[in-house]
């Protein structure tokens, strides 16, 4: 153990009504665990911001169980091996994992993955090396299942997942066509990640402009965001399209019922598909996925970008950044 | 030729709002056409009454183009050869194709299957052993994938279509939930079709219901009619369901936009899929599919029941009583 000896941590205190608010969670102290056979105590170094974590705060069922109130409110995480019961660590190693959001995390090892500093820079190990990296991966391959010549539309498409469906799509030959907002984002993906088009949704009509861009039609249509921009890609699906459902990050926040994408009778016109990821179900595969993604990185293929924000004392501040769309690239928050 | 030389017709003549009325059609009559080389004449015995009728009475790209304003309404049909000019075909045979509202039809050989009215009375090729049956077939067992032991439920359960689906699905070893209109329709699937259970949509709470059924969740939902029934659906899903999208009778005559299943996001949470299908899309295996269920109705295990409505003229009435759901079985015109 360090000279710190109290572990801050956000505990959930009430489950949120719309947006999260601060007061949605409990900033407080208690004193750092020790870990008992089995377990790891980590240091947190970073601390992943997702979408999904707007649907752990939620009651009811879900592919995995809501975070209680008064418990460290989830987040995956980065950080270094302080000291480890567990015979496949050992201390100065760095791990990912289910780690909270604290500074320390006494967890089992069996949820952890030792992750390699000299090989990428840690933030990037929740990023395209990390859990939003394999949803792109498998969720476009797996579920997409494009092929080269086809139409490939991403939504989302300067976040985590959706820069690398694009990168991922352009590497199989495919048109990739990038929904963002705002200009900065847009032009990061044509003149950065190569995508062949990008539409600003905040300023333009993304019916309209998928109807330019994509004059054959969608193939497949890679959704993270729902709502209104689900809708405007279901009226421009081709035949035998695959629609993947990997979010709905417009809809999370909705005191409101879930919109519902009104156009879905497109999948029957079309022959289409539409199918629902959850990337825990790639466990078993994810070291296959790194391990290639890893080297597209090295040849220069696949790049990736992570707006790291500093201090753990602004997780809900850092958090509502990501539903407002500020972030350019993966959210970390560097504790 | 015989004495009539005269073709009453029912001509599209405007495109409906909301539902259909009679005056969206011209009742009429022109000359009896004479077919030209590669065509057959054919007088037309019972004319098909479809849901998917309503679609093509619409502008707008689908699956198929629409009936053009001053055209022959399209329909499914059965009739007996007068005259062929086509080698395929002799005067006197009984054949099944898009022979439209009509006393008389020239169509192209090419677009008609010949039928045996010895081995089922003629009205059954346009249910069971025609297009809503093959549809009820490919779908679920393409589509759907049901395996036994799983829970299948089925949307208008007591329809052409789907009393094929849930009769289908009990010959492969599933257990059959149907959700249908009225406490008639309800017993019929029970004590005739041997469904496992019914839901009486009219008068019971479907969701209630379905949690009731399928404690294990739904393993495939085939639906005809979208709307609160598929959102009700939905909730239910057990992991890795298939969700079949044949139609929406519900929405059909919707004057405001159709409402999207609210709840998709279930197809997430249970890595579930929801799929479109066009039976046209299976006609290289139509025979495959007849043949089939030809021998299981032969041995009693497949059930058919046609409600038959006497008289041309009486066309948009009797259009009217499917999407009333007043109809039990496979609704057939006697021309």
């Amino acid at each position: 153990m360090t000279a710190l000896d109290r572990n801050a941590q956000f505990l959930l205190a009430a489950r949120p009504v719309g947006e999260p608010k601060a007061s949605d969670w409990q900033y407080t102290t208690s004193p750092v665990d020790v870990p008992v056979d089995g377990e790891v105590l980590v240091q947190v170094l970073y601390i992943s911001l997702d979408p999904a974590m707007r649907g752990w705060m939620n009651e009811g069922k879900s592919y995995i169980a809501p975070v209680g109130i008064g418990e460290v409110m989830r987040a995956l995480g980065v950080g270094r091996v302080v000291e480890s019961r567990h015979p496949g660590f050992a201390a100065g190693d760095h791990v990912t994992g289910l780690l909270g959001v604290q500074q320390y995390a006494r967890v089992s090892g069996k949820g952890l993955t030792r992750v390699d500093p000299q090989l990428a820079p840690l933030p990037r190990y929740l990023g395209t090396l990390g859990m939003p990296g394999v949803t792109a991966y498998f969720g476009l391959l797996d579920a997409g299942r494009p092929e080269a010549g086809q139409t490939v539309v991403v939504s989302g498409a300067a976040g985590a997942v959706g820069s690398v469906v694009g990168q991922i799509a352009k590497l199989k030959g495919c048109r990739v066509v990038g929904i963002a907002g705002g200009a900065d984002k847009c032009r990061y993906l044509i003149d950065e990640l190569g995508f062949d088009a990008a539409i600003d949704y905040k300023t333009e009509n993304v019916k309209e402009m998928l109807r330019q861009h994509c004059p054959d039609g969608i193939d497949v249509f890679f959704d993270n965001v729902g709502g209104e921009t689900l809708d405007a890609a279901l009226t421009q699906l081709a035949r035998g399209a695959r629609v993947v459902i990997c979010g709905a990050i417009s809809q999370y926040n909705n005191t409101e019922p879930t919109r519902g994408p009104a156009n879905y009778l497109s999948l029957l016109v079309n022959r289409a598909t539409m199918t629902g990821i959850v990337v825990g179900d790639y466990l078993p595969r994810w070291g296959d996925a790194i391990r290639e993604m890893a080297g597209w990185m090295a040849q220069g293929h696949l790049k990736a970008r992570e707006d790291v924000v500093g201090g753990l004392e602004n997780f809900p501040t850092a958090l509502m950044k990501l539903f407002k769309g500020e972030n350019h690239g993966k959210l970390v928050l560097q504790v």
